[in-house]
């Protein structure tokens, strides 16, 4: 049987009864390590379980799939993934791939970011469709999550930008090359993206003429209300509220992070955010997000 | 100190081991009964944690929380909540307060249907704004969430719709008298909703003039395809996918339901629905949900 388990967000203990028992009966088990990480590494797990785990990173979930998948036609193999089991398109892919070749398999729901940000007081049903923030190039720097962050904020809703993860990247030198050489692991910061954010707007008020820019306002300015969020579920989770300004000047610190662009700012949710304001942002703050839409820009 | 633990959406084994050990140790544990419910009872987690739970219901836990919240400041109390502990407004309200009495709290995290949803392999990434469906009585008949399916469906977005849940609703009858009488719960099914949404469609149709219906067409027909979501991450599971007519004749047994209303479906999202694609209902029906948004009505 294959078992596709979720393990939260914060340490080895934020992984289900459920799957824990999985994780202790099963004759192989893979962890997961490139869509996302814990706040704890491979040993604490492998501690906290009291077995051995085998790294699967992007090569092995995405190209050996198929040896992980034909271990669980004969016995108990589990993947773990950080957070959720469906956060990421890859694991749905190997889901239907041990459907089409008739292997049981098993599902352990968890904590993923998705849900868990409500934990800064943002409802989630104020939020719109979630964008994904790439690290940009020198040759390469989309911005199409720009206008979805748009559709959002003219309806009042927030939106929650995950950012980017770069886990065992080949280096552009080793690509052609038979032994491929990695580069450092990297993890987009909430200052990292707010600076591509600002960046975007920047390029928009170049290209565009004045007399558009009344018609059709950008999506956000510096001014915007954003909410920081570091490690969540975890003790060491911090929360931050603040202008996107701000926010590409303020550092987090250790990952992962997790941005939130906010639309209009309900009451309840005004009560909550205040306790995370930064020093240079006072409650007038919120006035510009609550209200009608009018006032969103 | 006070606790908030998420219970996830399935059995007694879907507990963190955090929330477990903390569950295990507090002096009083609270079980929040009316937000959602999981596939077991009180009886059977009682057993699971081999201790004594206090039912907690909406008048405990809107008008009682602060002496809740006051034996917070001198034990352990812990409250579990079915998913995530963020997933309801009252829950956010409760940490506020505790924030505001300066009494320490800490979250647990859990799977909520927010993320969950995933496991029928619609990607999270192509929802829109959740909405609520909720009961309709003879003389209120709210139809707000309509204008949120279709500005989600013309951006080519999934419509997650939570469905209403009425546990301890008291009596019209003895809503003025001393000894509160109540109606035995309800829990809308994906059939109940979706007879309602075609209620909705047809009233439309009735007033708009056709040549109105040209310019601004119905967010969603007859047709419209839709995943149904009974019981998800319990073994007793369901997911069906069929047009909302189907949908309004299908039964999926026992509670909680969850309705999602289908916006633009990517080759992925379509090879893995097909598994749960309802007998009449064949794979050309997911044609008119690729592709442009000119398709999408």
């Amino acid at each position: 049987m294959f078992f596709l388990i979720g393990l939260g967000l914060g340490d080895a203990k934020d992984v289900t009864v459920k799957g824990l028992e999985i994780i202790k009966k099963c004759s192989r088990v893979y962890l997961e390590a490139y869509t996302s990480v814990l706040t704890v590494g491979k040993e604490a797990l492998e501690e906290f379980y009291g077995r051995e785990l085998i790294i699967a990173d992007r090569d092995c979930v995405e190209q050996d799939a198929d040896s992980i998948l034909s271990e669980a036609a004969n016995e108990d193999v589990a993947l773990l993934v950080v957070g959720d089991p469906f956060g990421a398109t890859t694991h749905t892919d190997l889901v239907l791939r041990a459907k089409q070749k008739a292997i049981p398999y098993q599902i352990v729901h968890n904590a993923s970011i998705m849900n868990a940000v409500g934990c800064c007081g943002l409802q989630l049903y104020c939020f719109g469709e979630t964008v994904s923030i790439p690290y940009w190039t020198d040759t390469w720097q989309p911005d199409s999550f720009y206008h979805k962050i748009k559709s959002n904020r003219i309806r009042g809703l927030h939106t929650l930008c995950l950012l980017d993860i770069k886990v065992k990247e080949p280096t552009l030198e080793s690509m052609t090359k038979k032994k491929k050489e990695y580069m450092p692991p990297r993890f987009m910061s909430v200052n990292e993206a707010s600076q591509q954010l600002i960046t975007i707007i920047e390029n928009e008020r170049k290209h565009l003429k004045p007399e558009f820019m009344q018609k059709s306002p950008l999506a956000y300015t510096e001014n915007t209300l954003c909410v920081g969020l570091a490690r969540v579920g975890s003790p060491l989770q911090k929360i931050f509220v603040a202008t996107l300004k701000e926010m590409s000047e303020t550092d987090l610190g250790a990952p992962l992070h997790s941005l939130i662009i906010c639309g209009e700012i309900q009451p309840l949710e005004e009560e909550y955010l205040e306790q995370f304001l930064s020093g240079s942002c006072s409650s007038s703050s919120f006035k510009d997000h609550a209200g009608t839409s009018a006032c969103l820009f």
